[in-house]
């Protein structure tokens, strides 16, 4: 099995001003590849730490993925690090010339100024990966049989570089393992009580085989993962066992693929040929950007209404201020109307409407923070739900998107047949 | 200087099924208590994997910091790995058993099973600390004069432990050094460019203050800070390089405080009484949601309309459709009228538009993926801006939400004093 550590190394991951997004997109890629990602360590900007990290990690992984600390400012110093670390100098690549003068040159129509062309120098004994993205070329070394990639931490340069680059090198180079994942994705039932109605399940899964509870925003994806040096009959027995899981879970099951719920929607809402439209009170515009944030929703999706103030409300949603006045903005009377405005102002087939308090302030002793109504519905019916979250603002505001997007999934396959 | 590694366990991290938010917040609030986190290490729910980091994190640091693994699956075992490597045995702790009947029995109104009763288990020589939002405990333990201190994963039980009793436990137990950040945000200019413009303002910061360039979404924020055993006259020393650098980048500055720009954008409007509303087509209600995710946006945020199909660009804002025929949905003249359709239909003092090609598809010769056009103004004046992004669908969102609330910044500041 070869073994992967990743090191990120930049001051700004130690002082939690950046959020390292990176690490596990290049675990996803790595593991599709066949790849097992054991280990990930960030350093901040540090000679001793950076050579440290080397020294660790090439003790336990075949393969040693760097990213970051290769930017144009002085707090960068991965490249004279490297160049110590392997006993080499910087030397101008001219391909990365080139490409450095072409972006500033080209493309960004800016003047070229001499912190760039040090863009273009590499340590000599590095095997140089051109960045088709960006300015800092990659570096591939090799020591005692390991390998080891230095790569920019700029999210889309390194994604480029993995994908084109990178993978296709190592696949050719280690050659892979069999590795197989199977996903779906529950919601509506927490992590212990799933885990305890398929305990049997679990403990009888045989050797390579292993379930992953992988809980977020409210739902709980079930990973089996079938791994091992040879494919043998390990698929076939992967596929057996997640029809069975499936059967098992299915009360709660959203989808068999490892798709975002989302995601879900959209196929099912483009193969209805059917439309959809929010009103969104609480969520403010959240639950149409997690619609449209996936590829090909204009198939499906309107528009919104974010009637943030309850003059949008009445105004557009036509929300009847004596409604407004008696039940409250965060009602079920307020969240059902919203539901019918939508679907009237937007012609759509179905909409989804979304009030309540998210805090930190705004609540009441009737109406506590985190107090929210739901509705999903078609012109014909509208179905609601009351829900109470005791987060914070960013986390009770997912958990509604989760649950609006549920609720009208359901109301699909239940009350609307294609 | 007390140094502070953190070790987060779990499967989910290394097969990137999980970004890992945790270690940034954990750094940030422990960086304003004056501790520095030197390293992170990220292992899989492995026992030998584990006892490896615990050793070789103490090793280096006298705080080790531990997130995951303590779920009641199968798949976390973090609690008897620490029992072996403290040599202690699990018992039950009587006041988080409470609590676990407390959540399942008055809050979550569900049936109490087995397996949620062993989350009120505890290695018998830890210090307890209860978890006031979720079943499993927090551990302290002690050994050589270090302190490892084992926490839930799930970010708002592990944020609120940090907070109430981890870091004051902390700061009562090592004393804390001087540290001190005054942070500006930059917008419409790069990173080197930034970095040459002050080349010599950085190299000439004595000892004990560092600059780091935090670039984001297009914008880089800039941020001084002094780290010392003792303050000295180190704080006004800050005081006065900021001031420098302040006026030094003055032409891109958006804001002296460490806030976002929709942060200095609630404070503007709402002091100023002003209201805002924006119109949506590629961002799709991103905007609207980067907007309403501050507290207290409802003070000057009337709502918005996400206008993804062109049918709801003409109904509700008043696009005319001939403009939409002839210049198109991606054009200067479109984005004009959806600024001037939000304004009237929401009745608002300004307000913002955007329509652009996110991709992956859409794309023409005349008007690539990433082509976007947005617009800010009010009922006099509007200002537009052509923008061209060549990222994915998500970057290039974020991209022109950064943009277009800048656009509008700018309007503000310029055009309409107060």
């Amino acid at each position: 099995m070869t073994n992967i550590s990743i090191i990120t190394i930049g001051d700004e991951l130690l002082i939690g001003q950046v959020v390292d997004t990176n690490s596990a997109w290049m675990a996803q890629e790595l593991n599709k590849a066949g790849f097992w990602v054991n280990r990930r360590v960030a350093v901040g900007d540090g000679r001793t730490d950076i050579l440290r990290a080397l020294d660790q990690e090439s003790a336990g992984a075949e393969i040693i993925l760097i990213t970051g600390g290769l930017g144009p400012t002085a707090d960068d110093i991965t490249k004279p690090v490297l160049c110590e670390y392997f006993n080499t100098t910087l030397v101008i690549n001219e391909e990365a010339l080139e490409n450095v003068k072409n972006i500033f040159v080209k493309i960004l129509q800016r003047p070229l100024i001499e912190r760039n062309l040090k863009q273009a120098e590499v340590p000599a004994s590095c095997l140089v990966i051109q960045n088709k993205r960006g300015t800092a070329p990659g570096m591939l070394f090799e020591r005692n049989g390991k390998i080891f990639v230095s790569m920019p931490g700029v999210p889309h340069e390194m994604k480029g570089m993995m994908t084109e680059q990178v993978i296709p090198y190592l696949q050719n180079r280690f050659g892979t393992n069999f590795i197989s994942h199977r996903t779906l994705l529950t919601a509506g039932v927490g992590e212990s009580t799933l885990a305890d109605h398929i305990a049997d399940f679990e403990s009888a899964l045989p050797p390579g085989i292993r379930l992953a509870y992988l809980p977020n925003y409210g739902m709980v994806r079930l990973r089996l993962t079938a791994f091992a040096a040879k494919a043998g009959d390990l698929k076939s027995q992967l596929d057996h066992l997640f029809s069975e899981l499936k059967s098992r879970v299915s009360e709660w099951m959203v989808t068999d693929e490892d798709i975002t719920l989302q995601e879900a929607l959209c196929k099912l809402l483009t193969e209805r040929k059917q439309t959809l439209a929010t009103a969104e009170s609480c969520t403010g515009g959240y639950v149409a950007h997690l619609i449209t944030s996936i590829p090909g929703s204009s198939a499906y999706f309107r528009g919104s209404v974010v009637a943030y103030d309850n003059s949008v409300k009445k105004k557009i949603l036509g929300v009847d201020p004596a409604v407004l006045a008696s039940a409250g903005a965060v009602s079920e009377e307020t969240v059902r109307a919203m539901v019918r405005g939508a679907i009237q102002v937007l012609e759509t087939d179905f909409a989804i409407a979304t009030t309540g308090i998210m805090g930190p302030g705004g609540g009441s002793e009737k109406k506590p923070v985190g107090t929210v109504w739901i509705a999903a519905g078609n012109a014909q019916e509208i179905i609601t739900q009351k829900l109470w979250f005791r987060f914070d603002r960013q986390r009770n505001t997912e958990l509604t998107g989760a649950n609006v997007l549920n609720l009208l999934r359901r109301f699909i396959l239940s009350r609307a047949p294609s």
